[in-house]
């Protein structure tokens, strides 16, 4: 209820403060007899860490993850899984500056006033530290849903925007640069962008895409569990996310209905795929694709005037390792949590099979 | 697990086909004491219903609610509160021409590949008949969230757009037009745009609003049930939405953390407001405020070709009730679900006060 | 959370009060395709119902279940069910008796300290006639369940025992007499002892044994959720229980290991079936059985002191239409809350095959 | 839905096999602001832990248990709890013996069946080892429920009971003695006949009995999650629990309602108390008690007869490190959970007060 599970049949629940000993979770009901390639999972949690760029936070952590039950043999036994990532960095200075302080747009304040108490050193379970534990569930997910392809991208930094639709891309080169855009052109350009951006001690807020494909014909529930539904609360539960919309999205909006409706193939595919997969809640087969977007990181490397917890105006200045901007490091996350939420689809749907 | 409920302290389960007897539900986790205005309750199934103006559908159905259960003189009383809604105006027409035919655009296509049968009496579960449990709910949970003031509004029809933020606006105007948007003038020409849309027997797509006011500090949990992505979630259960963003949403994408990072007022409230009233998944108590984009309905006044359930391929012609563009009756809707969402986290953290 | 609500993938929620104008509830998550023959409910609803002996309550309820959705054609949809039945004889006597004290071993004080509000006229919810929802629910499991044979009898009466085992009984029998107790000379001697203390005004307990046969190996989760763990809940659940055992029960905690232990056929089923069809929390394909210890009835036909809500000590006489003894009503109560159980598991073992 | 985890607002999940590196759980929805003696934790698993006295297996575990997340200057955080306990004398021997065939009474048989693949190496999940996660969460629950007393002590080992009610007995001295009974000649001869058992490579049952003092009025909801049905479901998910009753339990189906009907004291408290401090699945301020029966452990020293995975007949030795009678060792693990069940309706009643 304190809202640190994900999930109902493939369940994944997590803990861990960024300057605590240690991360970790439990994933529940993952079903036996999956195969389970641990290197894979490390890759994924290699593609979320910190000090992998130039362009990322420099906060230097291996994010090495351990296994301790529901793994016999490198296959799973159906039993919980639980895991533990260990902070090795998690510097012992001094946090007197923004123990009593609330920083702007962090989660400070509303700690404060929720809990009366927080830990202060570094954010605490509103650091995004905490999703190096979806990547590890979501990388675990994926290998389970062997033959489904998520594949999440940069479409967007600040203002600059990659117009083309997915299917124009070859979205295997969005990993084989730093900012993670397939589109060779455009991602050299979002990374002088982001530089340059960090030189001035700012940020700047993105766009993630994502397309699962080969999904099954059926997966969703047709009321309140739609899968579009489940899909975004789990992109809007990603630290920085401000908006979510998949298929036509807010372009949707305004078209007609003769414009916007798929005409059927007679295999019952749609010639057009404005539905972005899912009709009535319920995946139809095409692709699914959406959009995050993500705002500038709130903590910028500057002097800023903010308050205390006693009202009183204090000057403070950004310290620290952060990112500029999270689109890069933000791709496997969303990666991961539509894995989770595919599995647990995927899951439910066996009782109608 | 099946989806048909929502909120885990402030629980809606919710039957019904649009063809069927009745519609109804059970609410489960009101607290005892709330005094109950019976009539308002109505009132909000009447911003909903069909017919109501020359802009929807005009199937007639009166959407007279009765409880059986949970409320003794007025008053809740902590027990499961169990309500019905009959179907007066389900015509026995003849449904052949759509029994094994996929109208494109509609959960046909994937209820039959999901359960292999169907009600295929106009949409069954699909239809947006049953969002009228969700505003019957949603009254009641508006009731018990006595001060807290949630009005939703049409800010978008087609490519029209009510550039305005709702703080320009007079909200109340919004109940003033059957179009619901607050802007009288640009209401008018909604009004004129829905209907020559109609009058193509076409439909068009649209954005409803919504604002969340005097919401308290604290509302929320920080890690995968932040109010956002609950409100999310909410929305995004709604039939025909593609959409959903938050604050500076999209928008706050292409924005410099410098410029987007709310400073404090030494009371704690901020001099923007691009976090939308949340920070960390929490409500800091500023203004919550959000956008839902609405696709064009899918079926049409038109003739077009599709698919039967062999794959061949069929002609048919639209016919039936149906709403030309579905914002001005969602209003209530969105209202109702944002009412359910925060009525849930308003429960939840009872737990730490 | 406020509990009106059973189980988690085949799921009944349940609302009504005893003297409302209905009861009624909410079946989500059975799957599409299940047959049903609506008159079996009805009979399952009839061997529960008031009024259907000279041994049990002479209030007299038709108690005709109304199915609202989720049935199309004699067959479930796989979305959700809602039925509704009318309370027809809730007489609206003076209450004023009962209103404001408390009677004993009832829960009208806990009622009244937890919500500070209660439905004074006959019980509220915590009258048993909240359980004829569940025997609607548990009679669609049932034949969900094809091929499961679930079986409850009386095998206690106050302190008169059938001390023979299940196996040794013709279970049929059971259904042949007001009792349900498939011993014919016992029964007899059951009826006679049950008219003799309602001539006092008394009440007197009893034990309802249940049996399950040809359960698939393999319900039942390992850890919390262990298949006699939940059937021990559902059983707890039923009013008036106090205590639940199953397989050697009570009686195998004077055993040693040497004896209690079951040997394996070569078949992997055993010799003795002192685990009762459970091990480890799963079931091993044995038969399931299990007795459920009922106390008396609280209501007495008598004159009796008590205090009122200012804690002064009142005079009052038990009136209306009770029950002498409630074993034999419960009968169908214990299989459908069995059922319900069973069914659950049912569908979550789905995910593993 | 795999079922590792308990409560639904004061939540625990655990995870680890018998013989994997560790096990360990996460507390999700306890509240900030609980001050924790760290050390009194440590007791409590100490209570539990093998080898701790000649009556018990002798199985060295420090079951040393370290937190990952949720405190913060011994103060909980409101955030989840991670907690591992490592296992450390996990004997990498020879496991051959076991891993084709299935010991009588365990859950090798159903696990192999349901699963398909089992960590053969001790049990894994289905040994009761896993119990040490309840007994922390327990034992942070328990410092939460301050004032709220809960006491388990052995009431039987085999045929011998302690007829004395709890009442005339002084609890406090069960810590005294390695047996766990508050009767010191009783428990002399227990611990006489469990070494006499044990002397004969044989095992035997016994009752755990619990007392839970002053708890508030009101806890518990009153239709399926009474709070006795959730006990009942706590104890009955504990390793070799067979039955489970509550006040005047399976004896109070032999009573009349004259004589089992508590008469209320002019202060809402009552004169007797064979409700056991639950009416109406609410708790009303009195004592709960309740009996916890446990099977004898199905590991014997001898040799025996079973067969293996192709159905063959294998002759077996029990060996390793057993416990001839798991009463003493569940007395810690009764109340742990005890503690669960009264937290989770601790938390769930605020939303009422």
């Amino acid at each position: 209820m304190a809202g640190n599970s994900f999930g109902k049949l493939f369940n994944l629940t997590t803990y861990g403060e960024s300057h605590g000993p240690a991360l970790g979770g439990v994933i529940d009901g993952c079903p036996p007899g999956v195969k389970l390639d641990l290197d894979e999972i490390q890759n994924e949690l290699n593609r979320r860490k910190p000090g992998q760029s130039a362009i990322v936070t420099q906060r230097k952590e291996p994010d090495t993850v351990k296994f301790y039950s529901g793994i016999f043999e490198g296959v799973t036994t159906g039993t919980s899984i639980g895991f533990v990532i260990e902070n090795t960095n998690q510097k012992s200075h001094d946090y007197s500056h923004i123990k009593d302080s609330y920083r702007p747009s962090h989660a400070d304040y509303t700690y404060d006033k929720k809990y009366g108490i927080r830990d202060y050193r570094g954010g605490g379970r509103s650091s995004a530290r905490e999703t190096a534990c979806r990547v590890v569930a979501g990388a675990i997910a994926k290998q389970m849903l062997k033959g489904i392809e998520i594949t999440a991208y940069v479409s967007g930094v600040g203002t600059m925007r990659l117009e083309k639709l997915y299917s124009e891309l070859n979205l295997a080169k969005a990993e084989e640069n730093i900012v993670r855009c397939p589109d060779e052109a455009m991602a050299s350009k979002m990374e002088d962008y982001i530089k340059e951006v960090r030189s001035k001690g700012d940020t700047v807020g993105g766009i993630v895409s994502c397309v699962i494909k080969n999904v099954p014909v059926g997966l969703g529930e047709p009321v309140f569990d739609k899968l579009h539904a489940e899909l975004g609360k789990a992109m809007l539960s990603i630290n920085a996310v401000k908006g979510f919309e998949y298929g036509s999205g807010f372009h949707g909006s305004t078209m007609y209905g003769s414009d916007h409706n798929d005409a059927f193939n007679t295999d019952g595919s749609t010639k057009t795929n404005y539905s972005g997969g899912v009709q009535g809640g319920i995946s139809n087969g095409m692709d699914i694709y959406f959009n995050v977007a993500f705002k500038p990181v709130a903590t910028l490397i500057q002097e800023y005037e903010t308050i205390d917890k006693e009202g009183k105006v204090v000057k403070m200045h950004g310290k620290g390792r952060h990112d500029p901007c999270v689109v890069p490091r933000a791709v496997p996350i969303v990666e991961a949590m539509a894995a989770l939420v595919i599995a647990d689809f995927h899951l439910i749907n066996k009782i109608y099979s």
